[in-house]
């Protein structure tokens, strides 16, 4: 049996009860840690919790290697850990396809990732579009495909998680380049910079899909201990201090329920200039006003 | 402190680690008991697994009692359980509201809800437009604002999951009307209803958001043992039966990759008439082809 299990977000002690069950009957235990990091934990405080080795899974070892992990899973059970969800922002289709081709039964028990925890900030999560991701922009790379599903969600009120790079065991150019296996520090995006790569390509496209007065909503560190959120404009929140990582960024649509925007006071330097950021920023994107028909429009 | 803590899906064991701790540190524990059910437990089940008395919260305590649950919760540790994850589908901002103005401190521990755990029937979540909701239709009560919900997903080419209608503790209208506080059974809406309530509608409204061939994923309870998923053409999905409770339906968006497609065959009773299906489908809605400039163009 092949277990995805999910680590929820933060503490080894977000594991599901039957997920630890799981764990520690499994064979050998892969931890995903390449798409995300569990914040309170570390692989060493998970092996001591879970009492048993865990071994690191990058990319590749996922990505090409993944009959290696698979090895022996029809006669014995193995663990893979995932942090969030399995099916989270990345899915691991492509390994459950695998052992399902290899005639592997596969278990999924679920947890907690950013994509249905981010409504701890108060906004409803039926009320939110597609999700959108940022990487870093390089001086040759600076992909604004975020810009128009932004748009689209912004256009029909609703909206919009953005989810930021994070870089484990990458090479930088040069070394990918000569061939050496060293791999830069981990970087994990912030507010700050994820706010001004918008910025900058909204003065780029001028498409106005938001402005830098669209209210934002920045997450730092959800389910951590330390979590914490900031409302604000975007051009606020380009100049904001999130402190660790991880950090998201949600930017608002124009449906705003009275009751997310009284949840949101919480997290605002002054909730009059707050309102007045929605209320502003509701005329864009906003249905076109109701007309009266005319004696013409009756008379076909 | 209060402390709002997801229940998972499912199994007793689908609360994490992290929430069991706190449970059992509570001095009171509150069920939430009127927006979904734990699918393989019971109050009596969870009781035995905390060691502890487990309060059900209908609606009525939460909404109007809610100083009563919170009685004694700034020096005491009350626990309200919520299946799913507390800022799911159905969010309890209210209550947190409420306590941070008695000067309460808050704490949540996050957990699966189908709003996440729906990636597990292969597509991608970050292709999900605005969650939709379906309620039972009555002789005179046929809410439709689901249609303009779904249409405006499949304009911009992504996939919806369809919430289905729980009734629990509810009264009928002749009781209702008499005084009389006796509740009718539970009632958990099932696909085949959900998929004729789609048909019918589209039948009315006539504007093609969908069509009797769009394809739809069933979900029949997610995350229990018995856990099902059934991939078909809408039409098809109106005469399936699903069994058990508790059901959702996801419908397709034009936006389906190849990855999403393969996981999705498992599902089908044939894969070849559900990938026509997918492709039939994704001539609505299609943006229009590209046409190349003309001198006319450059002429201005």
């Amino acid at each position: 049996m092949l277990y995805l299990i999910g680590l929820g977000l933060s503490h080894e002690t977000d594991i599901t009860v039957r997920g630890l069950q799981a764990v520690k009957k499994c064979k050998r235990v892969y931890l995903e840690a390449y798409t995300s990091i569990l914040m309170a934990a570390s692989k060493e405080s998970l092996e001591s919790f879970y009492g048993k080795e865990v071994i690191l899974a990058d990319r590749e070892l996922v990505e090409t290697g993944s009959d290696e992990m698979l090895k022996d899973a029809d006669t014995e059970d193995i663990a893979f850990l995932v942090v969030g969800d399995p099916f989270g922002a990345t899915t691991h289709t492509d390994l459950i396809i695998r052992a399902r081709e290899l005639g592997i039964k596969v278990e999924c028990i679920h947890n907690a990732s950013i994509m249905n925890a981010v409504g701890a900030c108060g906004l409803q999560l039926y009320q939110f579009g597609q999700t959108v991701s940022m990487v870093f922009f390089t001086d040759s790379w600076r992909p604004d495909s975020f810009y128009d599903k932004i748009m689209e969600n912004r256009k029909i009120g609703l909206h919009t998680l953005i989810l930021l790079d994070i870089k484990v065991k990458e090479q930088s150019i040069e070394n990918m380049a000569r061939g050496r296996l060293i791999y830069e520090p981990p970087r994990y995006m912030d507010i700050s910079t994820a706010a001004s790569q918008l910025l900058e390509i909204e003065s780029l496209r001028k498409e106005q899909a938001y402005t830098e007065a669209t209210p934002c909503v920045a997450i730092s560190r959800l389910g951590a201990p330390t979590q914490s959120f900031k409302a604000g404009s975007l051009k606020e929140l380009s100049n904001y201090d999130a402190g660790e990582p991880l950090h998201s960024l949600i930017m608002l649509g124009r449906q705003v329920h009275d009751l997310e925007l009284e949840y949101l006071y919480e997290f605002v330097d002054d909730k009059d200039s707050f309102k007045k950021l929605v209320l502003q920023d509701q005329e864009f994107f906003k249905p076109p006003p109701y007309v009266p028909p005319t004696e013409d429009d009756f008379s076909n």
